[in-house]
């Protein structure tokens, strides 16, 4: 399927970094969902460089919804948000040297030199503003089931943040956050890091932890259709992200069964798990505990200190010095981009489970004992 | 597409741990590709319990080739396996109390009662027996193409296990070993730790680390379908995976860009990089280095100690004292699993790149520049 | 997704003519729908060999559940049903002298000669029992919620049926006829057609007509995935099918729009059409009447008589006749096929409408106003 | 899949009517590809209104190719058009009074009264015009692998057009003919019929036929996914197609095996068929020989003579004179609109049974024996 993801809800996207517009279509949510310019704003404003800490090219992230809404909800027919390109510098880029840990060599395998290279073209990071504008459409969907979700930095260069204690009121806070991080004193400690690679022409990498509450149990596939592999499969196309674990991840290397098992008791006459190890997934199928998941999130590849490299095309080595506008870390912005697409996974599994009318119905009426 | 993946090249799934039997169908491949029954054999082995170290459940996995193969090779139209279960004891397994970090409770919310339960029926890793008899057809078909793989312990209650150093003497050597590991002192001591935590009723996760060596470069698409999002899709249905990184992974959080980045190099006239963090990927693309990752695996959760949970249809509190007959770990069972999945994903992107006859084709015709 | 077809509800066939096996997996179907082996027999004997009207070729049509029905009711996880093939006589079948209007030239050119080609391998008619089988699962779910369907010989040599007047009647009547017309008299002249062509050893075409009683208004989708173009990607599966068409199909190239629009009217408080040109179906989506289309049949490629031809292999002109033992019509045995093709399609329709439960929900708490 | 058709190369349709623009994204076709502007808009010409033959409608046809073409040619990731929509006039349009043989009531039923109704929002033949767009980069794609393909008027109230006689010549002829029919004076009795038509505020229907030479042999799958399914499938998404057909079609019902078989014969070395009754076209595969099919188009809805229809809001019967701007007919214009799809379908096709990089290898380094 390449650049459309998803069956029921299903999202595709199109644009380069330099082109005229960058956009995407979405197809399959329900006729009906509110659509507000002031939500999807809100979610590009989230994504949008605001300070040292992010790239120094300005985006207006204009937008313009195309087709598939109308009388402010959605028709049910897919929806196309365009995006114009404004602050482009085309000159920055020239053919040939490979800018390391950047797909430019990969890409001429596999395009042959017809790629659009310019500023990275259509593997921008440009292109998850795309992602980001459906965010605001997907996200506020969601929340009219009662689902909600968000995500902080957990990690940046030995600087862990505190976990998420009070699903409601973190994430809550961390759609509001400018820097989304649960403790503010560990979130200052991971900034200076970032503002003493950005003196040093460098770049720092990171990890997240995203949490979804709310939702119902009972969805996702034993075989292949796992919650894990459709959030996994979705996530890691956006650049950056090199690992994503659920729960505990890795840290079950360490652990015995005794420990690592989340035993269930009841609550208010409902099955729960005090501990969730698990992240809220057994068998590939949400329990009903809040899922849990963390993404690594790799330094960003472009930094202004020279780098040994080859030229493609010539077959010789050379060095580089990226020049152009770029973020000394993207674990900041990359967390609107990890709801978004994970927003996107969630529509279309809740679509594919209880029908293309979920979200005019309502939870209630489609989840049955 | 729920129990079957893959676009070019597809497998679909069926049976349960005490049906009649499990099978799957294979669809896509090359006409033409030799098929081997020792081969299909041989992996079967590699995943069978083979002492104290696995279940007691004994299974021969006798396999019967029903479609899709004449005159010893694939006629390019479905390939059907069938292994019939043997050693059932359905009378270990009741319904109601769920079994901590089993889909016991996630299946019962989604199925309503009418799954299948005996020993975790469609959820059971019988199943993967399947997918490891397919593995038996990829496997011999990519290394036609001269790609080769292969996965390790890498990391168990502590033990570290060596990394890759020369990729095909160590590919070679884990497809014979019958405790995976690079370092043989290092595996005796996983082993000691397995054995201990079989004794006390207990039951260790563990880590793998997987290599691809030979994949050409250029394959693998920027948005959703990334080989990273497509190797993670399928292998986060197997049970007891619950993280993937590639690469460097979540190391990435404590590094630097100039650190982080492969810097591009000349050998022999091709491109290639010294440092490979990136395992072998860039912008969902392979970039012509191995491919490696790593797979975090949970702890077995079927552990003989008592434990905490609920009866979900009384919903009354219980506890449980798991009989049947299980593995202490399954890391060491994994490793043909992750094989057989991973070769399943490279068959499905090498046949969407280069058409459907690249098995017999070759790659040399086959790859262009 | 070549022997797969289907999104929410997805039916893959494997299986050679002259192999151990045919079969399907059923995957997507609501857990808890019933299963009887009584329903599935039932539809296999329709499609079962009978009279001289069909082939000599003695089918028992054993079949075996595999997988995914658990104490009478489908548990939700795939459903495999084998069918061991009995009665293969590969002597009858060699290589290289294309059948006329059969699959062997086009399959040597797709699959280079390493086809299965006895029986005609997996072009065999034979596959269709598969599929039959099937039916017998998904026509009884389809009863549950009120949607029945049914398919008669409309054209044969000449020969014009009645067309549907009763529909549940009409409907009732043809899954019990063992020559499905509506109108007995014309049946007869069609029999006499169908053995006189044998008696010559050749064989004679015709056309079915196909009716859906009660499946709800709004599914189906604007583009793509129309009703006509689901139901035609499926059905044109079926072997010897070669046109389609819906309502008054072909005939609309000599009418006005004001004699084709179906115009609406009331009657018992909802909308309903006395005409019904476009088939129950406008801009590819139900419109609560009932669905008609037909299919042209063309006659069996099979025949005695000698026919011109070529050898592939040798690229010689030659001569055959072929001997096996064949059909001197299908248009009866395609019937039942027809109906369970039909019935794939309007399964996965639904559940992907009304989600996955639909089958155990029932319509009336799926469909909203 | 909905608005997203094709696995290989797809493309995916959005917008309506009476929106801003509507658009279409293209994903897969081969890197390197020339794109010419000039080629979109020549089939965007052939699609125009043009006279009293066609509504009054005035569409400039201006479009936006957003991204995927750099320096004249495809990049190989996805390519979006934009066509913006100029001449509006949404105060022609009520919302509740079905229009008979519309989609306004299936609509209703489908979308809960969300649907952008303005000029058939969604289900607006308008939609096609990006189709169209897509086919001037698809067609010229084809032509370079050796492949034409073109469809004429076949028959319109009685008259019938003469067959295809050369194919090169023909196909050539009707790329360029403002109203396609082989035999010009059949083609005047049809357009007298059309301008008869308009003058009652009535419309016709008619069938079309199209042609493919120049596929190679092999193309196609045996099971759903045959060239006959995956062509119904796309173009009965095309409003007004009823019904298609291949080779003899209907035709077969009254025809006998002798008769109706093609035989094989050799010439210049290779196997060949005299006759064409299966269409180019065996089990499921093409065969080398020119692909042949027919389309029943049903008479344009819209009509200017008063019709009985329901109000189906307030559930009342009244009466219906459509004023807007509409087609007496749409066999001419559908001509191009077919041609389109058809080509989605075969670049689909192609790229999926020879890879990615086909339109720039050619067919004779892709096609082995």
């Amino acid at each position: 399927m390449r650049n459309t993801f998803g069956n029921a809800v299903s999202l595709t996207l199109f644009g380069e970094s330099h082109g005229a517009y960058i956009g995407a279509v979405l197809d399959g949510l329900s006729a009906g969902v509110p659509v507000s310019e002031e939500e999807i704003a809100r979610q590009l404003t989230r994504r949008r460089p605001s300070s040292l800490l992010d790239t120094a090219r300005a985006e207006s992230d204009r937008f313009e919804i195309v087709s598939g809404v109308f009388n402010g909800k959605t028709t049910g027919t897919p929806i196309c948000i365009l995006i114009p390109n404004e602050n482009t510098r085309s000159a920055d880029y020239d053919y040939g040297r490979a800018r390391p840990s950047h797909a430019d060599f990969a890409a001429y395998k596999k395009y042959h030199g017809f790629e659009d290279y310019r500023g990275g073209g259509h593997f921008s990071g440009r292109v998850t503003a795309a992602l980001v504008a459906m965010g605001g459409i997907l996200l506020p969907a969601l929340k009219t089931l009662g689902i909600t979700l968000g995500t902080h930095i957990s990690l940046c260069q030995g600087h862990k943040d505190a976990s998420f204690q009070d699903a409601e009121k973190d994430l809550a806070f961390l759609q509001e956050a400018t820097f989304p991080v649960l403790d503010q004193e560990v979130g200052e400690k991971m900034k200076q890091k970032i503002l003493a690679a950005r003196a040093e022409g460098d770049s720092v990498g990171g990890a997240t932890e995203s949490l979804i509450h709310g939702l119902p149990a009972g969805l996702g596939e034993p075989w292949f259709d796992s919650l894990e592999g459709l959030l996994s499969h979705a996530l890691f196309s956006i650049g950056g992200i090199k690992g994503i674990s659920f729960g505990a991840g890795f840290d079950f290397a360490a652990m015995k069964g005794s420990e690592a098992n989340d035993a269930w008791r009841m609550k208010d006459g409902k099955p729960f798990t005090e501990t969730n190890n698990n992240g809220g997934i057994n068998g590939g199928i949400s329990n009903g505990m809040d899922i849990v998941f963390s993404c690594a999130v790799k330094p960003t590849p472009s930094i202004a200190k020279e780098q040994e490299t080859v030229n493609f095309i010539t077959n010789e080595e050379t060095t580089l010095a990226i020049k152009g506008r770029h973020d000394p870390a993207i674990i900041r912005r990359i967390c609107p981009v990890i709801d978004s697409v994970t927003a996107l996974v969630l529509c279309d599994v809740l679509t594919g489970r209880y029908g293309s009318d979920v979200f005019t119905k309502g939870l209630s009426l489609c989840v049955t004992d």
